[in-house]
């Protein structure tokens, strides 16, 4: 076999065998296939497709192309969850504790932001102290004691993902659905998780812009979970208004906190309820979503929920000092107020415009070495639906920057407000794929 | 402009324009594109294709990425003749001298052979002292005394090529007829020539396996001639057995000069003067084919082709005195007969097998380095629609290797012998595209 063979079976749109795919991706990893073969091997995927079985067969070979952490010794069905990304996705910070409060076991790998979406490594590390780093042993040890943990990406787990993103990242191959799956799929079951729960967003601030997108990607995925026999569900929701109200580092993880006191944004509490119920049932410990949705609710009002998230900022190294009284955390130079021009009801927040605000703040990364300013950001003051007087306060920006004013202005501009009563659409779980 | 959107563009199908074809090649000579930047390019071209607007720019654009050589300062039309390789194809060494007897002017840079293919500098080297490199000056000088010369691809022209063929050969990108066509048009356009004749080759032995395919490279060949306003015909020719007798570099030198003598094989002898007649038209030299092949036949009978080729292997310093005696080649340390089992017509000679059995033998070459023995090949003693008694030789293996007996099987199986009449299909030029 060579990989012309190869490429030249993809870009003549037959199916690839797994001996084949097995061939690439060893041979990638090995540096024998050289990125120029890689990227026509890509491109030819990305415009002819894949099927269900080379779309499997691909995940499974980058899952078995470095390290495999197996969490077997652990005792319980340990659950995953990710989301594909958006503005203001603080979820699993607070899903997390809800979820290990009551029984269950999170084992998470998390990213850094880039652009416009944020990251939760970043977001964690706001936290003075926090440790993101840890080996096999001390994940393992950590989710036994308190139920969670939420590391950084092992740099020995699935090293074919890591070649193959920064190569489709410079090549034009980055939106094809395949290649976003398998990428996906072989990281979160490279770290060993028994159940997967995926939050697929669409909108103008997330990855993927359309429902159809979105509900493909979440589908594929599901599927790849059913190939390869693992509990794989997939929520997809939108990203037509940021999550919550807050949007940058040290901001968002005091919505975190303030939501775990039963404080937080409606549609924020909603999505970490209804996706905290699903894995509980995932879990097998509360298999109707009713029982384990209570349970959720009440552990908010007893404080365990926001114990748990102590225990695991401790565990982490993080100081707890900062999570019982959040004004520790460093607050902005500037706060500014920007202020509606018009009068009636919010019909719209681009997302997209408010994550590169919160990044042109100092919130953010352009670049991968970029250096964050954790108290830069964004924190709504309205969201859809929310009616608004002229001159009234729409968010506020928290800046070091003096120069703010263009981000003032394109921040308004992501608000749109219509004279008219605005039809409020389910803002929360979408569809469930399973 | 970023090399990610060009990519994005024609992986979207979109037409590409003349500014992104600029940055692209532009780019991709300075390194500052990458090569899996540009195979990523290559697979989307090669699976979405390009109009002829697009395959025009793109030749003009390698045609300009390096030197360009301008023969204007030549008294009259230059002419340049290139095929797309096949068996046993030595027609430019014979046709070059016979239009240049008849006050035609021709500039052609030719290449060497790889495969089962042969090139025609290997061929010129096969004469001793034959010099194959010449700059600007010394080539126009050449052709302005003697009316010809063929020399060795220059490095300076057309640097995009190089890179892009290198490029395409390990990336399952060789087979596009856009980038095929642009391949060997911007080179032909770098140096120089008014009018080119363009023979397209198909069958077994042939790049083009379909009388299709070399059609369709043909037209789009032709079509960027008139784009670029370059008188450019294309003649579609077939390949399904070697062209004349002697494959293997001076066995065919051998019988250049026989034709030249007017003792050539038909075949040979009919597509030259064919070929001709046309350059002939083109160089507007003898409007009327019927008048130039005229006039080629006469100056094979007198001679004057004959000495014109003396004069071009003189020109390059080539040894004169075996050309008028050409048992002076080196002969090969074993000369075996290849004898029919069977009675009968043949029906079938495979080119490739012919060409592989030849390279084999010593007379080519399986990778680019690898070094050629002049002398060995093979010279087919029977030819389609010939008469074969069991036991008489259908071809003749020239080499210095003793172990023989595995090219002699293949050799053998090349021929199909049938028992009935074969209708013998015109053999010669089957289309002419203009």
């Amino acid at each position: 076999m060579t990989i012309e063979e190869v490429i030249e079976h993809k870009r003549d749109k037959k199916v690839l065998t797994r001996e084949e795919i097995h061939f690439f991706i060893k041979g990638y990893v090995a540096d024998e296939i050289k990125d120029y073969q890689a990227s026509a091997l890509l491109m030819a995927i990305y415009i002819n497709g894949m099927d269900k079985q080379e779309i499997a067969d691909l995940t499974e070979e980058m899952r078995l192309s470095g390290d495999v952490w197996h969490l077997d010794d652990i005792p319980g069905l340990i659950v995953d969850k990710h989301s594909t990304g958006g503005v203001g996705d603080k979820v699993s910070l607070i899903l997390g504790p809800m979820i290990a409060s009551c029984g269950a076991k999170l084992a998470k790998m998390s990213g850094r932001g880039l652009g416009h979406t944020g990251g939760t490594l970043d977001k964690m590390e706001s936290i003075p102290g926090m440790n993101i780093y840890e080996d096999e042993t001390q994940f393992k040890r950590q989710i036994n004691e308190i139920g969670m943990a939420i590391i950084g990406q092992n740099e020995h787990l699935d090293p074919a993902d890591k070649k193959l993103y920064a190569l489709r990242d410079v090549t034009g191959t980055v939106g094809s659905i395949p290649l976003i799956a398998s990428s996906i799929m072989s990281k979160k079951l490279a770290s060993g998780a028994d159940c997967i729960l995926l939050d697929v967003k669409y909108g103008s601030g997330a990855f993927m812009k359309t429902i159809d997108d979105a509900k493909l990607l979440a589908q594929t995925m599901v599927d790849i979970g059913k190939s390869l026999k693992k509990d794989v569900r997939a929520e997809v929701t939108d990203m037509d208004q940021p999550l919550g109200c807050a949007v940058g580092n040290n901001l968002e993880i005091k919505e975190v906190i303030q939501t775990l006191h039963g404080n937080g944004p409606k549609d924020l509490n909603e999505i970490c309820l209804s996706s905290g119920a699903l894995l509980l049932q995932m879990a097998k410990i509360y298999p109707n979503l009713e029982d384990g949705r209570a349970v959720l609710i009440e552990n908010i009002k007893n404080g365990r929920a926001f114990e748990k998230f102590k225990e695991f900022v401790k565990a982490q190294n993080g100081d707890v000092s900062y999570i019982d009284n959040p004004s520790k955390f460093k607050m902005a130079k500037y706060v500014i107020d920007v202020k509606s021009k018009y009068k009636g009801t919010i019909k719209k927040i681009d997302a997209l415009a408010i994550g590169l605000g919160s990044m042109h703040l100092g919130g953010g990364r352009e670049k991968m070495d970029d250096v964050i300013d954790y108290s830069a950001g964004i924190v709504l003051n309205k969201k859809i639906g929310d009616h608004v007087e002229k001159g009234e306060t729409l968010c506020r920006l928290y800046t070091d920057h003096s120069d703010y004013k263009e981000v003032y202005d394109e921040v308004l501009d992501a608000f749109m407000v219509s004279p008219n009563k605005v039809e409020l659409e389910k803002s929360i779980t979408k569809l469930l794929i399973e």
